[in-house]
């Protein structure tokens, strides 16, 4: 961030009157850009017992496998964005149901959050994101191909939790 | 938002090539600028049977009740944002437990996260952003001075569950 979005001025780091730590804050007209955790969204999407994966064909984790998820959207809730995500990414539709992992990922300012999911048709496929849409038997879940940790963590979590038929939040930190 | 941030030419409201609405974007550079849902992390800071609420010394609802609770920052986890924003707004150190209430607030685009806390001493007081700051007995409570919707549920379901003596995450919509 190099120059004021409200006023075309210089942009520079300060810490505020009253905060204490730093912003992006204009040299004129003194208006602070805050920065803050993104949310993304997503689902374990579910028909039978085989779940649905999506091997991504865009940046980052191209060509690995992931849940449906995404950034999180103004204007909706956390569930209409993993539901809207799903069928983004996978052409799937769902029915959301519960909050199963939140994953904190400070590292890249992120919060991972997954809902659990019933496919309510065998409606999917490929997507502009995905250039494969899947659904997998725990057996076949290609573990060393999975695009990102939180998605690992969270399927482990589901297929233990489905063991015992009892699904429970998960708090995870990565 | 008026100006590019990167290379000072006028924002238009687009949508951009591949994406599905509308979005600040550079008239020059064509760089897009995303803005997401923020999340709001605080907790139920309890010692004893008491809870720990501040009265608002700042708008929104100044004058109000409120749970502590702030802007979760970049680099932190919830947990975290939920810790340093109760120390920060009322001067109590707790210990963070489970994530207790997750509420969405699509209106304005946030997302309340409160965790269950326990004071790790009887340590608290008024603050920069709280006038007041007190522990109250459930017959306390200032009910009808509660300075926000989403912590005014996150109580009334706190207490519920204390009574029957066991907490669940409660997902709610405002």
């Amino acid at each position: 961030m190099k120059y004021c979005s409200q006023c075309r001025a210089d942009i520079v780091v300060a810490i505020p009157p009253g905060d204490n730590r730093e912003r992006y804050t204009c040299s004129a007209c003194d208006f602070i850009f805050y920065e803050n955790p993104r949310i993304i969204a997503g689902s374990i999407p579910v028909f039978g017992d085989q779940i649905l994966l999506c091997k991504r064909s865009i940046e980052p984790r191209s060509g690995y496998w992931t849940l449906p998820a995404g950034f999180m959207e103004n204007g909706e809730t956390t569930q209409q964005g993993a539901w809207r995500e799903t069928l983004e990414e996978s052409l799937a539709k769902v029915e959301i149901g519960n909050l199963f992992s939140v994953c904190n990922v400070p590292r890249i300012n992120q919060v991972h959050m997954f809902y659990l999911a019933q496919m309510t048709s065998h409606v999917f496929g490929p997507t502009t994101e995905s250039s494969e849409v899947a659904l997998f038997a725990e057996q076949d879940i290609p573990w060393n191909n999975i695009a990102f940790a939180t998605v690992k963590q969270t399927l482990k979590h589901f297929l233990t939790d489905r063991k015992h038929n009892q699904f429970q939040l998960h708090h995870l930190e990565f």
